[in-house]
């Protein structure tokens, strides 16, 4: 590696172990769009101030313009020869353009124009998967669709807790990724705002117009202190936390699927297009996509991890160990955009079980909370009432049989007040059906959602 | 402990080692008046359902309000007996009232009442920390315009690089609190919405008004499903990764006064009132606080990490893995309180060496981006004159003399484009007014951004 | 606060903030044991040394010992008016004895002495754990034997996959431990190596015979460096990393005791006392004990992340952030020691469903491996009866079907060299036999392993 | 990807997203070498045991010879075709041979084949990974002894302190990297252990000679449990902690490297060839590999995070999340072996500036707690003694004077006992050579640890 930006005041050739260690080309080759695209706004900028002429914008422009598609084609190869990917574009222009291609990067310097670079590649990274994350909503949508009239044990502790509709359950995923959207959102908002101009921590001495580069880049508003903007990764931060919250959401969903798709739940099928085997056991069909998604989770917490711990303590303004925000960065966004996809894939090639379903709703006294809420309202205290019903599904457990196996006769023998009315307080299936209040799991409710969803992802 | 709200259904009583490992009254205490308010709400709410009788309604509140003010004063013991803070209002509530105290717990579970609690607790605790936010910026902004003619060596690489405004280099940090404000609103913003209503996981069957409720308790809004409702822990990842990125920030700005602390830098010194000594060695004198809040960073950073980690792969609803979630919240709620008014009460009492920082701009060659720029304005290519300068740095450091230092004629010997007019250009203490781009260091620049800061910190 | 060992050289009083946040006797106060043998044994040293006179010396212990006691009993109050434990012993030991107890602090500094006391506490911690780990093994191993003749289905992506002995299952908790063992008696192995002696960072000027101290404390040998030995916290790393492991195994077998008290599963019982209820829920039994020792699991990977972060970039020799190695370092101890004991004593409280793993071994194609097994020793290749094996069990799903309940017509239309020989390698029940590789499920070599884990247990 | 190893059971074709989500060939063809030297030590003990010919054994060795030459050259391609390493190992084989070539999964699984070849991965790089920590050792002891002369100031808190060796201070890394030896060691104990035999989960059918393939491959031992072998990722843990800490010593070290290469410090000079500049400032040289090594603290921290995370709350036994620990593992090790061998290329090219140390030596105090010592050998008690000194510490600043620039008057103000004897006790160069406890600062001492140290590592 020879082509050094900054070679003047060294005496000595650097180390080639130096230049292994300290180049970045093999990484951040990944921001040649957004390095270019940079460099023509700024070039544009500098010929409006009259720091370069017309003549020499037009020139550079062309030069970079060509350069870039030659990248696209994959025309040019990312040399180890260069630092970085800013090293690349400038001494390439050079070649191409000669000397006044060394005007490129006058007023500014790889740490404000390295923090430009990844503010617009996590923008698009974010733009992506703010997408991969709607589409996946509308896979959760179309299945608690079709799946509308099904009824399903809601757990916790993973025990038969209350039925629900298996609308309702799908639907709590939903909620998780509007969400995630707010994050990314949010993420995005820090994201997209200039820090070109900042030049190496101070300023720049030439008359930069920083509002002309942010609006020829899309940008929202510019950085208001040199010093942070140099220094400032915050919005990687955003971006890496927004996505371990987003894979700790997967993670569940993704942890149902498995346990559902287990022989002893067998709630649900999966395609088998979406499975993978054994190679010793015949038998086997294995809920791989599910598991690597969840086994991805630990991948994108262990990135946050690393850019929080790189950061701590860090005195302004630049220090090179920033240079590792990348590599976490890529590696997480490739990853949250794969799991989306593959979730959002996925889910349409889902099967639910409706024998299973039934059988498992008959079994597991879910209507107890329901009994006692009849109670109440026959002026039992809650409290008694829970005690009541305990004591009834003790009796039943040791009869082997379910609540709404016992006779009114044995029922009386809890509680005096148990009358005929009672039938229907002991039917897990009709138990979803009280669920009416806002949020609950009742038909109309989960109904009301469905409708609202689709038109926020509409809109 | 023998109070439980659920025996009925069990046979055999709670081994000693269940109750103290289940229970979870010696940190959710800290969540009585919560607790108590929200009860209070739902009770009301079950009044104006019907649910419960207006004299019912009366004689609760009224013990509430009674419960609430002993436990405020200390004379009510948070005792072992009970499992958690729920079971002991509620349980205190029946010795107090009698049965109708039972009627409280219609229509709701400890699962949504535990997400209500914690709620309202992060709600109070966000508002506490922007205020503390609010008030470090406060001091900032102080302390920059205390030292708003002071100019002192910017660094990256902790290498001298370009002279700044100290109030430049101390608005960096103003604009990480600004962020930090920011992340913490948007964290209010998902906290303040009513889970209450969505009971075990399902909904209930009562006529439950939860507008009603939100609206009494001053949230924005409800949650939309029962099941994500009672096994959400977003809203406290969101406060721990706000607080974590704070904490980077706040680790940065410490690691600079323990740097600028020591003997070799001497840029400040810091008040006795806030240092402490060595228990052997006589002369010290340690900057303690700046060196716990930087270690302190850590602490936070593991909360995080260990939420994530808990809440990785759970499925629906509510699981007893959450119960969790609290100790890692209010040990970093804690910290980051007392960390913010510490910094904040620590700036007031820095003082700038003047003398130290006006020795230390004058070397390291930082005039020398200028001198660049002076020959990109005399027609140098930008990538020439860095060249040039370069060349002329390594001629100074042999000659042990600054840029300043050199003739007129060994300059030019470098370029000869270098006249008379040079002389600015070489002066560290000038190039800073060159610096007026917005976000530099100009005066001009910093001046506006402090009036910005006043206004923003007034509104 | 007022009584610092280092007022000398502070012209302000420290102020109440700085005190308050600086301290931590609040939470140090758990070594006062460690601190108090620590100081003894130094006393002892200075006496031998001739530092102190043996008066001095019987007088100074003495009084530690009177100390000791009186913090035993809970007589002397943990006063906010110290910083430290270190401070309180010192000062209590002077107001007892007068000057003569102000030479105890000759020839150390609270930077070894913490070192010391923390070393101690961490030792004391890991041979609790030890045994701790042990107990569980030995719950776990009696476990085993007591269903030593029940098989199972062993689970590969949480698809059924091929039978094993229950004893097979658990005994692969008792490797998970026995490497935990190791961990922890590797970090014993580096706790264990006597700090004091290095006085702030330096080493002292008295003639301090450190080997003495060491051998009085019952320390393996002396640190060799004192500026290492003041800054090294690597031993807490250690064990919290130790735990962390631990943790992530003891997470995996309460995933498991989770998903097998499921109704789906159901092949677990947890005794009534080791279960707790639904406040709203009458029929709910939960596995509260499991699922917290999950939930738990984060929390000490948390307290890992924060001390590694704290570490991070320290220069030598002791900072201020060391203080914050103790709270993580506390509460990652408790978090084992109590999880150990409830793992413990949960084990014994379990009861195998027989009948349900039994109906879950007789499906699911589990001897669909030793059926391709048995085509190998007919002469086909592995993979080629792979594939014959996987078609028959896709013609057998379709006919609703268990391989044995395929005719043998029916098998050899998938390969002629099916024959009556067949019928043992179909039964999943019988495939556990031929299972006795070393470390195989076959039944030999399950009780070899019992037998080896007892007297392993025994030494 | 069509190459499936068990296409059998499957009726639909595996959607293109699976094969890409689910493949590990991009990352796990590094294993290539591991996975053909493990196959042919499974060839050789199924030829052994009869369960294959010794003909297909040389058919099959042979041609796995030929395809691991291939593979070293780059002959053959990682194909997106295969799954994983182990299918194109296998397809490949068979390409070649032919249906033999199906025989060579015959009693193992990929379950227990990629245990085997992670473990072949670990114990190899741990090996080279000691070999660096020795080499980097030796620059340690090198720079020590080329510097034996040379006093610094020693810092707590960043304050100076006391005057310690630069020897000394260097040889504090020499212990930390000590115990990280241990560390690896200790990891690579519990790694070397064959898994092979364990198959699925089960174990196998077949008379599998275990003993033999680890003598084979160079195991120190056979795993003892199948269910165990097959989802232990411990010993990858075991690195990725040694690892961590590794990267904390090494943060440490360079932390203090680039503060010493701050011009306020000055204390170092590095060789050009090891520093980079800057694209915008001229003058600049930073010290970017010391900072880069920092930053990649981070990284590693964020792998032991990321699979402490992916294995938590797994079920027995292999599930597919683990695929998730062959990245991690790769960079942390490539990261871990880079930077041990710059730290270690690095440390000769530092020069220490003797007269910057001499410098900052002279000033501080840093010879008061010996004037305490000297008070107490005056008869004085230590804390006594601190407080007078502190006292004239104070005096000294106010006069702008060191400790040995008042006078015997000045002094006996503040205690008589003070007399022409003082003298050498105010001399920081001198301090040091009172430090001759064991592990001090002391010239013999310190002489004494770098002939250990020497011997050490000629061992």
């Amino acid at each position: 590696m020879t082509q050094k930006v900054w070679g003047g005041r060294f005496r000595k050739e650097t180390d080639t172990l130096t230049n292994r260690f300290n180049a970045s080309i093999s990484f951040d080759s990944r921001l040649y769009a957004q390095d270019i695209e940079g460099s023509m706004a700024h070039c544009r900028m500098l010929a409006k101030q009259g720091i370069i002429s017309v003549e020499d914008e037009s020139a550079i422009l062309e030069a970079l313009a060509k350069i870039l598609r030659e990248l696209d084609r994959g025309e040019i190869e990312f040399n180890d020869d260069y630092e970085d990917i800013h090293s690349l574009v400038e001494k390439t222009l050079i070649e191409r353009v000669g000397a006044l291609g060394e005007k490129l990067h006058t007023g500014r310097s790889r740490n404000d124009q390295v923090a430009l670079d990844v503010r617009m590649y996590v923008r698009d990274v974010i733009r992506r998967v703010v997408e991969l994350i709607k589409k996946t909503q509308v896979a959760i949508v179309d299945l608690a669709e079709k799946n509308i009239d099904l009824i399903m044990p809601g757990y916790t502790h993973l025990q038969r807790a209350q039925p629900v509709l298996v609308a309702h359950h799908m639907l709590a995923y939903y909620e998780m990724l509007k969400r995630d959207l707010q994050r990314f959102e949010e993420a995005l908002k820090r994201t997209n705002v200039l820090p070109l101009g900042s030049a190496a921590l101070a300023g720049s001495t030439f008359n930069l117009d920083r509002v002309m580069v942010a609006e020829t880049l899309g940008f929202d508003g510019i950085t208001a202190n040199s010093m942070d903007a140099v220094s400032d990764r915050d919005f990687i931060l955003d971006f890496l936390y927004a996505s371990s919250v987003l894979m700790m959401h997967l993670s569940r969903l993704c942890e149902e699927l498995v346990i559902w798709s287990s022989q002893e739940f067998a709630f649900i099928t999966i395609s088998d297009s979406f499975c993978t085997g054994s190679s010793i056991m015949p038998q086997k069909k294995n809920p791989d996509l599910p598991e690597l998604i969840r086994g991805k989770t630990g991948r994108v917490y262990g990135h946050l991890m690393s850019l929080l711990t790189t950061m701590k303590g860090l005195p302004l303004a630049y220090n090179k160990d920033m240079q590792e925000d990348k590599e976490a960065l890529f590696d997480a966004a490739d990853t949250v955009e794969i799991c989306l996809e593959v979730i959002s894939r996925l889910l349409p090639e889902i099967t639910f079980n409706e024998e299973n379903l039934r059988a498992a709703t008959e079994k597991g006294f879910m209507a107890a909370t329901d009994l006692a809420d009849y109670l109440v309202r026959k002026g039992i205290t809650f409290r008694e009432a829970h005690e009541i019903v305990g004591k009834m599904v003790l009796f039943a457990i040791d009869q082997k049989k379910e609540l709404h196996n016992l006779s009114l006769e044995e029922m009386r023998r809890f509680a005096k007040k148990i009358d005929k009315d009672v039938e229907p307080w002991l039917d897990p299936f009709k138990t979803v059906n009280r669920r009416n209040v806002l949020g609950g799991t009742g038909p109309e409710m989960v109904k009301q959602c469905l409708k609202k969803a689709r038109e926020e992802l509409a809109s």
